[in-house]
């Protein structure tokens, strides 16, 4: 199937650019990979402007809705590569244990965002969901009456506490540097649990124990007398690693913080590729839904610009990509 | 009194940035002009990400009160001047016939959008809501089973002939270029409405003629036999001017299409002084409530990480005006 605009993800980026290429009249797959990409498992949104605080999934099911009403279909499955076709784009796709398959399109839209940030130590794979996680949303919920730490001292990392703080009945925040880089509404609202919260400054994780599961951490400074926290799970919220692969096999320069270079029309140096969202720099580290969702209705007026132009130029003739042969 | 931040505008922009301010817990006021801006008079939003269909006068009204419950001050009257005062700026306001008042602030966002673009015709003016108007959403409903006109080709042209559609017995479209320069999708909706609508290509006013009220129009190239439209009422929609007064006179560059240049932290050229939505031309010609939005935020954090570093400059002593004096 050829289509005139392909989007890879589903966050607020993409599903704008799916709602705005939609009002175009363009042929739209969206390959959603993470449904809602960050936004959906943000928590509550109380700074998304023209909504009112609404939950971030809720946000992006209204996104969805917004993109499937005016056209835009929608499938599952993760995009393992993009190949340039001639004047076309050549996407794969897989969704599970399904067979690969392909769709053509004339433009591409990058919307895949970032992936978290991972401490890099060892178990934290073989722990992952066995008391470690990086979704205080998704999996704060039962550790009801625990003890867990959140590590980090961003926005993520405070929001976090204050989430955390509703089920669990002490939550360690565990900074690296000497304060938090969070917004001040956020910080206050983490004060308010109290005695609750217990903040170590200036301290990483060193290591993880546990065999099942999750016993404890190892810190790189003492506290109260001891490198050791017994816990029941940790949040790990140390930010997020742009997903630059595809971007960088298609040729698009990288800038210097490592994300897709694009500039005020989302366009990449490469003809008919588009990038938006997490994925790219734009508003450096401020990244938000609002500034996503408008990133994805500026990408999605230039790649239906550059259909008008070049759209009839893709004729696509299948190759078999390597992971078919 | 003197504040942390002053903002001037209350459309998608300036609401916005007063959201996000008062979540940094800055002291912000926000200067209302016409409540709204574009946004408010724009109709219907089909496309604004997140929120499903919604009128633009309710989605400012929510964004609106998103930024009184942060804590952000809303004034009605209208900044007559904005005037460098040391490290700090001195607004000056009115509304309506109230005395002028003066607000200091560290910092301030332009929010101030762009006025409609008239024709520049004599009785323009004197006609002025008697049978010449600038808003189909606005004043339309006025026209049921009248004869109308909308001049202009792009998209507010040409979604205004869908509503006035709705009221009006014929609708006379007339374009001064070849062809419509609008989305698809509003252009079929348009066509829907058959034969009550005329498109006349190629063609601009010449004149308007009326005592009372608008009587007629003269083309400047005949129609079936002759340059005279007999009608009811016009519709001007062919496009804005942005407010750049207050920017020009604090010394801010402005772009080569007339707009308030800003950087991609919507910071202008001068210190402490913001812009962003209608005024700044940062997306080109693509305006929507989304991007002034995401505008908004991005100029609200610039705004607070510049008081963070110089706020405690600002001490504040009143010069009066030429205004006062």
């Amino acid at each position: 199937m050829v289509y005139d605009l392909i989007i890879v993800g589903s966050g607020a980026a993409g599903l704008s650019a799916g709602l705005y290429a939609g009002r175009y009249n363009m042929k739209v797959l969206i390959v959603r990979g993470e449904f809602g990409g960050e936004s959906a498992t943000g928590g509550v949104f109380w700074n998304y402007p023209g909504t009112g605080p609404i939950d971030g999934y809720e946000l992006m099911r209204k996104m969805e809705s917004q993109a499937k009403d005016v056209g835009s279909e929608l499938i599952d499955g993760k995009v393992l590569d993009i190949k340039r076709n001639g004047h076309c784009f050549d996407v794969v796709v897989q969704d599970g244990n399904k067979p690969i398959e392909h769709f053509g399109a004339r433009t591409i839209i990058l919307a895949n965002g970032a992936e978290r940030r991972k401490l890099g130590l060892p178990l934290e794979k073989e722990l992952l969901h066995k008391g470690v996680h990086y979704c205080v949303t998704c999996d704060g919920p039962v550790y009801v009456d625990k003890t867990i730490a959140v590590i980090g001292g961003g926005d993520a990392a405070v929001k976090g506490v204050s989430l955390a703080g509703q089920f669990a009945k002490k939550v360690y925040l565990i900074v690296r540097g000497t304060d938090l880089r969070a917004e001040p509404v956020n910080i206050e609202e983490m004060k308010k649990l109290g005695d609750k919260v217990e903040i170590i400054y200036g301290t990483e994780v060193k290591e993880l124990v546990g065999v099942e599961k999750l016993e404890k951490i190892i810190l790189t400074k003492t506290y109260n007398g001891s490198d050791e926290l017994l816990l029941d799970g940790i949040f790990i919220e140390i930010g997020t690693l742009p997903n630059v692969t595809i971007a960088k096999s298609l040729g698009s320069n990288i800038d210097d913080k490592g994300y897709v270079m694009v500039d005020n029309s989302m366009k990449t140096n490469v003809d008919g590729l588009f990038a938006c969202g997490d994925a790219v720099n734009f508003f450096g580290s401020f990244k938000q839904a609002i500034t996503a969702a408008a990133m994805g209705a500026v990408a999605a007026t230039s790649a239906y610009q550059d259909y008008k132009v070049h759209g009839e130029l893709c004729q696509i003739h299948w190759i078999p990509t390597e992971l078919e042969k």
